[in-house]
């Protein structure tokens, strides 16, 4: 068992990270950027809370053109903000529907908005505006002058390619996931409700380290099972299913996401040959992930062997992703995506097919990209579909 | 222990809520509603999965005037959407940056903004907008004429009162999280890192049933703790800390959210004193939470009790709030909040004090509104704070 990392990262990483940013600012003609966003937040203070559970409250970071970054939250976080590197946080009494934070924010941007700048605001792909609609209209209207860009492509940028240290907490929840599902073959076994298996999974994660099991999904059937994004039912396992399990456990707020799959006392040949090609086309995609691939290079050495079986490639969108604080973050391996790789990106490798009447199976590893290529986080899964 | 209830609900459940918002948008002359966000999805399609830990795809339900909700939804989706009551489910391959739903929407909803038709989205407080801030802006601006006006008031109204299935469902969690608290004497212990003691709830909360513990704040210190959203660290329990833990565990997609307060070793006087106050403030909110009661009410008859201790009575903002697919919902037990009291509303009441040196302490209980007054869903906390 590897050492566990320390929590938390040093001051440094938070100015590193700052001063990466400020520095796109700089070439964007950005005055700062508004961020609302749990990951966003965290990344660039170290603020770090199960609270963003709750939807009531909007907690605000301003990384200015210079100097630390301002947090403009609720008084119910600040002792736990002054405990991270940030030096100005702005509190008032949340939940305050007449007055969540606008005042201050407003206070904060008035004189950018009255110079005519520009700040950043995440509007792209795979964002959301985590503030009421309305209260963002609100502010926007009382601050005239004040011009918004979209922020994506910057915070994009600088997230996909992860820190040592970053890299070191996900290769350790990536290791809890491997010993975890070790384990599955001693506590799946026919007649077992699929959703004890997931309980006594989730039980397995936390005892081999996980801080959560925020992600588990999966499915069961005869022959193959038909949707991998399911809650657990009651239906005990027969022999003859396919099982498959996917998780997003965390460690200090960083996430492994891959998945596994089993047969229950025998494999069916339709599923067998899946599994196969599946497992090669994973091998493809660890080839394939080398710095100045693009993402869409990744996607077609995948796909070219996923072709042998299933010339659609099922559904899912795309073939894996990016992996880091969030359980699927930017790039994604598909078509349209011509990212290039680079060191110290990590990603999920997701081939996945349809076969048989309607049947679903998905692959999952979780990788670093190196200079000289690919390092698997995860534990690579069997060459062949491990009966139970 | 009482009995498993049965998972979902049945369709009629989903009908009776449809029915009801229509009602609603037609008199607010509303021809439909537009939702993406994961409890309102689910609240009146049955759509229920982990799959929204993702924030790479957004959702779509449009509820129409008339007849069932209209799915617009990432084909991933679509086999799980298939197993609801609904029929009408329009999907595309997500993700699609270029086109991530909205050629979809603007056709369901380009006849409405021929005829200068008005829908509704939520804008208020305690909601987000979970899709790409961009996205709406382009959607709204393909669609001319469409109007849109808020419609927070009205999913509030609905969400707020429970139906007996969702009280049961509610019930049912709490009854977990008070087996879990019971075992917490057994489990907490001097030398035992805090990180360590939350492994072990967790583990004992899905033992004891739950189907995952998203959420399990609190803190250990002597004399009395100093936040209550901290993550654990690994500082070992001493004697003469005060420790806290609040858990939203969930079942079904339904929480609880209560805490609970222990003395390691021996409680002193001040924390045992803050103790009492709040287990009198929260008696005075259950004798105060009946059917006709505001909020303002509730709030000011714990808040006149915690002022025996502190006249401030925390910052947290609010002594508690609604409960049920969220760990916090609306309304808020808020000097602002004029909300009258229904029955089958769930709610927690959660009175707090500072007191000492920067210490504060936190009170939950979780209880449902009824024709004769508030029943208790967690198991009354001790009346004197327990020594472990």
């Amino acid at each position: 068992m590897s050492e566990t990392p320390e929590r938390g990262f040093p001051e440094a990483e938070f100015a590193a990270r700052t001063r990466r940013a400020q520095s796109l600012m700089a070439d964007r003609q950005l005055s700062g950027l508004l961020l609302m966003t749990e990951p966003e937040v965290r990344y660039f203070s170290g603020f770090h809370t199960l609270f963003w559970q709750s939807p009531t409250r909007p907690w605000f970071l301003f990384v200015p053109a210079e100097g630390k970054p301002v947090a403009v939250i609720p008084e119910i976080g600040a002792a736990l903000m002054r405990r991270t590197w940030i030096d100005d946080i702005r509190t008032w009494s949340a939940p305050a529907p007449a007055d969540d934070g606008l005042s201050l924010l407003t206070e904060l941007l008035s004189s950018l908005a009255a110079r005519g700048d520009t700040i950043g605001v995440m509007k792209g792909h795979e964002t959301s505006l985590r503030m009421p609609l309305g209260d963002y209209e609100r502010l926007m209207a009382g601050l005239p002058g004040l011009k918004v860009a979209d922020a994506t492509g910057l915070i994009r940028s600088l997230r996909m390619v992860k820190s040592e240290a970053e890299i070191e907490k996900l290769a350790h929840i990536c290791a809890i996931g491997s010993r975890t599902f070790a384990q599955v073959p001693a506590m799946a076994h026919e007649g077992l409700p699929l959703e004890e298996l997931f309980r006594a999974f989730r039980r397995e994660a936390l005892a081999q380290g996980a801080d959560d099991v925020p992600y588990l999904v999966g499915g069961a059937d005869q022959g193959g099972y038909h949707d991998v994004i399911s809650p657990p039912t009651r239906r005990p396992l027969q022999a003859g299913d396919i099982l498959m399990l996917d998780t997003g456990a965390s460690w200090d707020g960083y996430f492994c996401d891959f998945d596994r799959n089993y047969a229950i006392g025998h494999a069916d040949d339709l599923s067998r040959r899946a599994y196969d090609v599946l497992w090669r086309a994973t091998e493809a995609g660890v080839a394939a992930a080398r710095p100045g691939a693009t993402c869409r290079e990744l996607f077609q050495a995948m796909r070219s062997v996923i072709a042998e079986m299933d010339d659609q490639g099922g559904d899912v969108g795309r073939l894996g992703h990016g992996l880091g604080m969030q359980l699927t973050e930017w790039p994604s391996h598909a078509a349209f995506d011509e990212t290039v790789l680079e060191p110290n990106m990590v990603l999920t490798l997701e081939p996945s097919l349809g076969y048989g009447d309607g049947r679903i199976m998905v692959h999952e590893e979780n990788i670093v990209v190196t200079e000289s290529g690919a390092r698997l986080l995860s534990t690579r899964a069997a060459p062949e579909l491990p009966v139970i």
